[in-house]
């Protein structure tokens, strides 16, 4: 693709009117998945985030870290195993999380924050005690150190766009019944903690195009979901298995007060941008 | 030119770094000549300044009016004549220039950044007694009510610039010799507010190339001046006419603080996002 | 009149109530007629209005100024025609009306008040898109481009004050239906203004005495009437003409939350200081 | 004296140019002698504090307290010594010093200023630690409680007229050499805050019409004294007895910065705002 | 009592958890009885307020000083004379009330304050019009005067610990109905303060160990009581005498809203802290 | 031992003078050896930094965490080298001392400080661009990932304090080199950012008593030692083996403009505030 000087800057100028509309809002973006493995992808989305705080948008970013959480505990040979798609996170594994997530995974994207010229500070569920949680308990099984969330106090969040950083947040929590730490699901908290903020945006990437009719034909995506033909989705079994916990956090952002919520393919390259800063948008949005 | 969304969303990620060296700086923009009367050229102007100013960049702009001046006064019967490049301003011709200049080209393009979304207010120099001016006296020739600029306050751009408004300045100034109203040459009075603003850059549209070795192929342009070339360049005639006073400004700029001074071709669309938002620029850019 | 020192010191501290009485409130002048026509009328408003400034009294000032566009369209030949006592602005008019307003009347009275120590900014409606109209529509008369006010954003009348300028306003507004601007009656303009910055004080500057029983005997004077009254009064033909807008105009201040309404006569010299500062006041007020 | 409200308005813009003169700067005023005895005085002088408050000028008010003082000993049976015009100050007399001054004459002034609608705190040297002192030791007389000045702190008073109050102050220190408290020279103390205040102007109220060649004559007022005249003043008598101290700290005043020193006529009604707000003055003006 | 510096480590750290509690919030003193008469009560009285303000409560002290008028009024031959408790003050007890108590005791506060390193202002009800009474009407006595509240101003109060400073308050009053000033019961005013203020604690200091089953039995103290009980305790002769009064004070300002109100013995030394800083508490608190 | 609550409170009395010295500012306290093994020790480290933050004081605690990382190295089958007491950090090892470091002593830290009532955000030298550095070069050995600081920003950690939050730093830094991050030793951080941040106080946690005479006779401590003594002592071997680059951060610091210098001993309990509120301090002072 060859384009000119004068190309480029007609093209900066569309975006004008999208940079307009977030300017001075929140948007919390939940990184997770193939995004966050491969390289050329994470570049873009860190650059996507540094563009978008530096245009005057308040980017939240949240993510998780499955894969580094599995890798690290094969290597002091302790086996990850999972519960309805919920890892089961014993002693060994609650200290492995909370050191791969808010150790490594969360500082080395505010290196690459802090590399290409923005400004980041990593915090997780603990900072300013963040995320208050107790022991999930489902009534059937036993999930080990995985918390389910009591409180949100978004204080130090803000506090930290406030002085100009981008808040990238690990989903590690704070325990109040007696055990310090707790694993809690990242797309869960995201959600909880767009709504907590009052975000106009909350941006669910995900390894698939969207929500698709036939989840084999991505020519089927459905690019706008009205939140009541949810259940009827799920019935017919269009909404299914992983989607279905995603999808669910999408309604409650909704539910809890956030503007515009939407699944999108962090497989694409810049579906960030693509998301906020085009009419189009990318993935599946979600509306009342 | 057909483009993807995403070869778009790399497009704008490439304008990050020149968005983070400006980021909360001043730029200061002449806009006068072709780039004020072409409809197409004007609209791509104002969005210019709009971007760079949603992005956090403290933009003002200063303008011209010759043509509009001209044209009223015919309306009403006045001769416009010139004498060394300045117009010869009498009791008619000041009343016009003030009426034009602040009444009619300045709030006309505070209009159309309203009318994209960006926020303006229209100054003169007369506004928080922003530029004050005694009758220019050459000690030859008369030229009537055109002023020669005794001191520059720009607290009222500063403060437009505070409460987030693209300030717009005509320049018209406050007489201080018992004439109420002077008429300044844009391009000495641009130069001086940059000087006064500590601006970063100082951008000064013309109906040129920028310098050519040949002033008849552009394929001649001087890309890079050095502060000590000029005075080679104007013997050997490359500066000349017309070319001279605005290459002062440009000079007394950068002699002044004013960190990069150029001149640009008005007539290319987009000019100003090419010089502030790529590593080529456009024009001719002075260096001390 | 001769007056002591000692005697002079006496009559200023009896502006002392007067002065914490409005202290830190906003008072909205609505300036025209006689006082903008008469020079020694011209410099003492001018200077009351500074005074009231200097003592803490937010001031915002709003002209007319009629008889300067009568006089430039004359000057180009065009004539001035008028419908139910609102100027017919076609094309050539309201280009006039704003230069005239905007540049003209507007950037004197700002020079007026820089020249005597104070500090002002000179606006117009299309200022921080502060009024924004369309094209009114009596369903009987084409008035050209007068408009009808449809929204009032006084964000940069604040941000002028809070800079501590005087905001001079000339009403010309936006067009929001694709016309770019338009003409508008200065009284109401002053009245929504003074409804929309909560002003404690709406007086408008006329070139009568009041309120009069017997318009031809000045003796006659109301000095307050209820607004209960005026359907009364405008049917017994006490209230008639010119007027009955000015009169409405007070009304819809006045039922909009502003404190205290007055109609006071312009050609008496130093009007405004005598009306805000002592306890006769002077003209008819309206109250409820 | 009948004068039209057109006349009391026209004399009010008279002060225009003096009010803008001294607008947020700061004027300490020393207040003792007939203008606190005699009833209309009194008020006169409380009015033209919050006239000056009022109009945007920062006022301290320092004053004595000597009759009220004598007055409280007296019917305490106490008796009142004076050496070198200072009173002998003893354990009881440094008592009622501090009890008339901080609780009866500061707290009746700061009464007066708020029952005119004014704002006000009083203070002593004690509060904030303002004034602390040790005994005064001039190697010949012993005078009891009587303090020299060893630092003056004026937090206090900024933090007060920051709020919006007029600082009254009584001139009780706090002792730093064991003595808990000490009798300070009101004159003395006035000006070395005026110092630390960085005022723009000190003002001291005496029972005299000013610096008089002939001390009989009151024509014979000297309106303007150059520092270097002093000692000549001094030694031909023009300056002696109880003049001597107060021109000295006069003197102490402008070295130390205050812009403009004087010594005024107290027993002359509004004499502070006529020095103030005329371009005679009243009294003698001391200059560099 | 010999500790090693760990030991008294522990203690600091045991009072952790009460200046959390407190940090940020008001707590309103009175202070009378023998804590201002003792020496050494006086000097632990202060330190307690100097640590708590120092640890970022906003301590507001609010004194009586019956002993030291009652001494000022036989200095000059004044009769104390009592009626149902009050002191009849006549013109002259007045004045000595507050000199006495505006002039001495208060500024004797202010002086141990500031001497080990605290800051304060001393303020009495008449600045900045903190506390407006009238006269005191029984419809059975004359008590002269003698105030009662009609009003209470708090921002001078507010004013003051905004800028750091500890306030100390006597409660003498501006008359609003011709008398200059009232003498105010200190208990009164004190919780009305704390009202207005919506303090988190109002400390009484009395002289007594708080409400006791038997007034003679020390160990009968009642630490804790509801507020319905109160009126039984009057009924059955527990709550008596000069008891009465204090804690319908203290009924007062648990009703308008204060968090936490008691009646603690002012003569055991630091009182105020181990009331403050642990769980126990000391004397008697009032609860809803 | 048994105390009164009077006896606590007096106690908490004598800790004033202190909290007054180091009131608003800044303690950099690093934590390493024991202090951070034992329970007991690391309880009364975190209360008394929370009660420290509590009153006032601007608290910085900076960590190391070797055993933790020797301990997880082992887990995963590394193993751990030193080479001249300085970690030789391979590929694996610079991976765990990030997650150690900044993931898991770091946020239980922050867990511990949050748990008692206090404010914390965890950092690292990645956060905000704090502590840059490069590869280590001493010439002669090979260390890995060990770097040497070429910059500190203490933007974020003054940021952090500024929203009320204790900043605990672990000191990972940013590699500007090409390798993204460098593992630094934390003594010589906590020194450099005690310099940048103007500390008070900059006080090292060690497992001695301070610097001794005779290493293994405690009561040969030496409580203070000035800076031109200390060649003396190393040449005389008072100073040796791992105290001599403590020692040295300690020289930095003071040289750097740090008031007060000091290493304690972590071992004893609450060593912190004994050091910081008791007039014998602890340890060994460093002085100029």
């Amino acid at each position: 693709m060859f384009l000119s000087n004068m190309d480029k800057a007609k093209l900066l100028t569309q975006a004008l009117p999208y940079i307009q509309k977030y300017r001075g809002k929140t948007v919390v973006v939940k990184y997770g998945g193939n995004a966050m493995i491969n390289e050329g992808l994470k570049e873009a989305v860190i650059t996507d985030l540094v563009l978008l705080s530096c245009v005057g948008i308040n980017v939240v970013l949240v993510h998780g870290g499955g894969p580094e959480i599995t890798d690290m505990l094969n290597r002091i040979g302790a086996e990850s195993k999972f519960i309805n798609g919920l890892r089961y996170t014993d002693d060994t594994a609650i200290e492995i999380v909370q050191m791969v997530l808010a150790g490594k995974t969360n500082k080395d994207l505010v290196n690459r924050i802090q590399n290409i010229g923005g400004k980041a500070v990593g915090l997780c569920g603990i900072d300013g005690g963040m995320i208050k949680a107790v022991k999930l308990d489902d009534g059937v099984n036993d999930y080990g150190y995985v918390g389910e969330i009591t409180s949100i106090d978004v204080s130090v969040v803000k506090d930290t766009l406030d002085k100009g950083y981008i808040p990238v947040i690990s989903t590690v929590a704070m325990g109040t019944d007696g055990n310090p730490v707790y694993n809690i699901n990242a797309d869960i908290a995201a959600a909880k903690i767009a709504v907590a903020m009052g975000a106009a945006n909350f941006i669910l990437l995900t390894d698939v195009k969207g929500v698709m009719r036939d989840v084999k034909d991505e020519d089927t995506l459905i690019p706008v979901v009205q939140i009541d033909e949810i259940d009827e989705l799920k019935k017919s079994g269009v909404i299914s298995g992983g989607m279905i916990p995603k999808i669910d956090c999408c309604v409650d952002a909704l539910n809890g007060g956030v503007g515009h919520t939407c699944i999108i393919d962090g497989r694409i390259i810049h579906s960030i941008l693509i998301e906020m800063l085009s009419d189009e948008g990318i993935g599946t949005m979600f509306i009342k």
